[in-house]
Parts: structure tokens; C-alpha cells; sequence
């Protein structure tokens, strides 16, 4: 994908039945851009990145940030910021895909 | 604000009548996530950030995305990411406010 371009997210995402689908639409040493993608009922389990912040956001779908001991409803337009170190997760809880947006800083090594 | 939270973006947009409004979501050393809001006819100027890449995701309203030597047209969800150094900026040339997610890794020194 060629940057700076403009992205409609939606158009990259990437579905599958066994797990949640991922897509990378930016990646450097300092950033991660991504796609998480949830068909009903799929999940990315509590985790956590030490030294990383996390932000997520929701292009489309509904369903809930999973936390430690809570679990926080979501929807199309909603932000989360997972500061490094702290648990999060997604969960479709929804009857349609969910589509988030998954940001990450700094990038992988 | 804490963190985390489900943030609506534009519950915390602040709109200012001599020039792009500002307001930060979050900050750390690795990221920076924050709101630019542009009634009509405001503009960030063309810019660039040494050593730093910079996301942008349209909220609300449209307008265009300033690079060097060019426009591109943009609405509500859509993303453009300007990798370090690239210049670019902002203008709302649309009739109603423009809202922007901007997101900056890492964040400012």
C-alpha cells in the first residue's frame, strides 16, 4: 500500500471463519496500523504489550473491549486507548462483523 | 481522562473560531491520540513531523487532506497515514465542521 493515500478501511478488511482475521495497512519501527476483523462470535482474548500502547477503534459492528474483570460495550465510532502493560481484548457479541481499527506504538520488533 | 475508557471522539471535540481547535486524548513517549477541529474554511497548514509518523481518520464532515503538490478529497472514515517527513495538513472545505483523529508515534518530546 503506498502512504500517504487515502484508505477506507472497510475495503482492506479481512474476514475468516476459523479466527479473527488481520490486515496491516501501515507498519514501521515507530507504528502499527492494522485490522482486526470479527465474524459473530470470535474473539481476541485479554493480552497484553509490555512497552507498547494500544489504540483501537471501531469502523464497523458492535461488541465489547475486553478488560480485566470488566467488559466495556462498543460500537461503530468508539475509541479505547490501552496504555502498555494494561489487558485488553474484543470480543463480536454482535449478529453482524465487527470490524476495529488496531493501532500500536511503537511498532514490532 | 483515564484510560481505559470508551471514548466518543467528538464528545470531546473543541471548535474555535480563530483557528483549528485542539484537544489530546491521550499521550505518552510512544504515542500521541488527539482531536483537530476545523470549522469551515480553517486549515492546518502543510506540515511535517521529523522522525515521527503521523495517522489521520476522518470523524466527521469533509474536506482534504494537503500534500505537496496535491489535494485528496476526504470523508467521515476515511485514513490517510503520512509517514515521517512526508508533509501534509488539513482543510475543511465543506459547508459544516470537520472533525480529525490525528495520532502521532512516537509522541512529542
Amino acid at each position: 500500500m503506498d502512504h500517504p493515500s487515502v484508505i477506507r478501511p472497510a475495503a482492506h478488511a479481512s474476514y475468516q471463519q476459523d479466527k479473527m482475521g488481520k490486515t496491516t495497512l501501515f507498519e514501521s519501527p515507530r507504528l502499527l496500523v492494522g485490522l482486526n476483523a470479527f465474524e459473530p462470535g470470535q474473539e481476541h482474548a485479554l493480552h497484553a504489550h509490555a512497552g507498547m500502547d494500544k489504540v483501537y477503534q471501531v469502523i464497523e459492528g458492535e461488541g465489547v473491549f475486553l478488560l480485566e474483570g470488566r467488559e466495556l460495550p462498543m460500537r461503530a465510532g468508539d475509541l479505547l486507548v490501552a496504555p502498555e502493560g494494561v489487558p485488553h481484548g474484543v470480543r463480536n457479541i454482535g449478529a453482524e462483523r465487527l470490524l476495529v481499527l488496531a493501532i500500536l506504538a511503537p511498532g514490532p520488533r
